[in-house]
């Protein structure tokens, strides 16, 4: 029964298929590789701790109302972070947002009207899936492989359905744990430049790669055009309740983003941007980054041994280069969704890839986080995976 | 030249007129009553950055990504404060919110379609009409006098035009300082009820009353039949940086509202709600509340006895029972955007009463902002206003 008379983007507004398996699992005592939480043992507390006592007490003006487009200082200093990465653009180019969800948000709110075309990868983030789907536009999946987007695909569909944005997570991606080449990128630029299509990067997880050598450079660096948007977070590096991400693009965009966040809640929570003002300033964030890195690596090593242990024909997976997320596919017979209820009596979690995809789900597909349970507890979980995979793969 | 191809909603984004001349009044050394800016000598940073350092070294979960509702201890703590003041509901119906804007935002998103009517006051919170515009929705003035909207205008914009909802802020609102009489906010219930309209009301200000025995109940306390939602936050009480705020509402809502959220922006910094939770516990919030409404009261009195020395036929103004400002009136000939031009020559700055019209704008309103200057710069810079004030009266 409708008491009260929603507006038409409720229709199209879904809760996160993750998020409510999340809540279920919790419950039990399950190890779970269903998240996409970071390792909380890892959360540089006393640092925190240090930076938010100098933002409460340093100048009663950090407590009081601030500015829509973010601390000054932060945004200084993110655009010289991202001068070191060779994305070469000005503090006015950058928007301090409430976690790199609200970047993809406020990007929304300001480009799309109903019925926009949006490209793709398929599978891709859920939450910008989420996103997408509340401004009733169209989002179409270009097909892809292991270094990205085909590009004849992608201009085909350029081309036939005159997209207002190509949305992409090319680096250690979420859920494949991909990563698109160097080519890739410069290719899906010159057709971004091509037919004038804007590019949004989403990039939360770009610094936790495991191999110096192998990090590509982002998409928003090799742009000399102004048509890509890039997004990062500090929630991966730092700690997730800060809530603290910030999108650097186009002045034009940058600015009228601002002003759409000026009425969705003002501004970002200032003690948390000067807290990370002092944490930038006074801690070796890049040393916490190489723990960081060191230790999921680790994790990914010993979740890859136990599912190399595997004797099915037909699984395969995506070794990572970086990021939080195993992408693993399984003979077609096996259904993820059941096998996650046998998985869950056994005392361990998974999320099916069926959700992230935008269309033609694989129900054969699923994610394993390797980054927030200890090794041994991978071990031990995984074990139990091993197990009822096997089982159901002879039933099936 | 549009480079780039915005949303239609763009063009019903207007940027605040009041943050646009505070980014003026900022530059000089002006004595400024523009803002509405709490007093930041009275934070209560001793108790804030204790309940940071709690709420960071505690448990590493707290800084982990959390619930969209909010911290359960949190809304646990908020409906046992409401509770206390009346307004009887469960943690269930309260959604925790990025500051009180959020709540007008994320209510406005699952509620409104374009061209729904929604009738406020006139004036109104103008950042409230600005989320209002950015929805393509029609607000609709009602005709109101000091002791909130007339009935009898109300009834009948209700019939004919039947509205999505009802906007008010009756508790010592922006702009006007005005508070609702008890038989108005029954009244405006009686004939939500009667049309079933759903309320909407904002009260930032409620806890700032200068007088103990004038607080009269939120109308959402007096609700039998799910109709009213309520948000009100801690910018006013604590410090605004942690843009903390809440709404209480009909379930059925609150939880549209919450999955509208989790695509906004996952949920509100955990850091500051965890700190929130250890401040309620651990400090006399309510002792301090009464502090500032000490430090208020004093304020607003030190600036009623200069603008009592005003020698102008025709200037009227209402007594604040509480909250933040002053509203006045000058005599029709007198436009108070020229009378800005003139006060900030002589370093004094208000703001126009016009942008906080829905419609009909009266040019010869002014706001006066008494919270954020000591009483002897009060006293100075009301001098000068007079000074402006009486020297352009001459001339017109």
């Amino acid at each position: 029964m409708m008491k009260y008379g929603f507006s038409e983007r409720v229709k199209y507004m879904k809760s996160s298929a993750v998020r409510d398996i999340l809540k279920i699992i919790n419950q039990g005592n399950i190890i779970s590789f269903a998240g996409g939480l970071p390792e909380e043992s890892l959360f540089p507390v006393e640092a925190v701790d240090k930076a938010f006592h100098k933002a409460v007490t340093t100048n009663n003006k950090a407590l009081q109302y601030g500015e829509t487009e973010g601390v000054a200082e932060l945004r200084a200093l993110l655009a010289e972070r991202m001068k070191q990465k060779g994305l070469n653009r000005s503090a006015e180019n950058i928007l301090v947002t409430s976690g790199s969800q609200q970047a993809i948000d406020l990007f929304s709110r300001v480009m799309f009207n109903k019925g926009d075309i949006i490209l793709t990868e398929n599978p891709t983030y859920l939450a910008a899936i989420q996103v997408f789907d509340s401004y009733e536009t169209n989002v179409v999946a270009v097909d892809s492989d292991d270094d990205g987007m085909i590009l004849a695909d992608l201009e085909e569909k350029i081309v036939s359905l005159k997209p207002k944005c190509i949305y992409v997570v090319p680096t250690y991606s979420n859920p494949t744990g991909k990563v698109w080449s160097l080519e890739r990128r410069q290719k899906l630029l010159e057709l971004a430049n091509k037919y004038h299509v804007v590019i949004f990067e989403d990039d939360p997880y770009g610094e936790l790669q495991f191999d110096e050598k192998e990090a590509p450079p982002s998409i928003a660096s090799l742009d000399d055009n102004d048509l890509v948007l890039y997004t990062s977070t500090f929630s991966k590096t730092v700690v997730p309740a800060m809530r603290i991400g910030w999108i650097v693009g186009p002045h034009q965009i940058i600015r009228i983003m601002a002003q759409a966040k000026q009425a969705t809640d003002l501004h970002t929570n200032s003690i948390s941007q000067h807290a990370l003002v002092h944490l930038l300033n006074d801690f070796d964030i890049d040393q916490h980054i190489q723990t960081i890195r060191e230790t999921y690596y680790e994790r990914m090593l010993v979740m890859k041994k136990l599912l190399d242990s595997v004797e099915i024909d037909g699984l395969k997976y995506i070794v990572p280069k970086g990021g939080m997320f195993f992408w693993v596919k399984l003979p077609e017979a096996i259904n993820t969704t059941d096998l996650l209820n046998e998985a869950v009596k056994e005392g361990v979690a998974f999320v099916p890839g069926a959700p992230f995809y935008v269309s033609d789900p694989e129900q054969n597909t699923l994610r394993l986080n390797f980054t927030n349970s200890e090794p041994t507890l991978i071990e031990e979980g995984m074990k139990r995976f091993v197990k009822v995979l096997e089982a159901t793969n002879i039933n099936v």
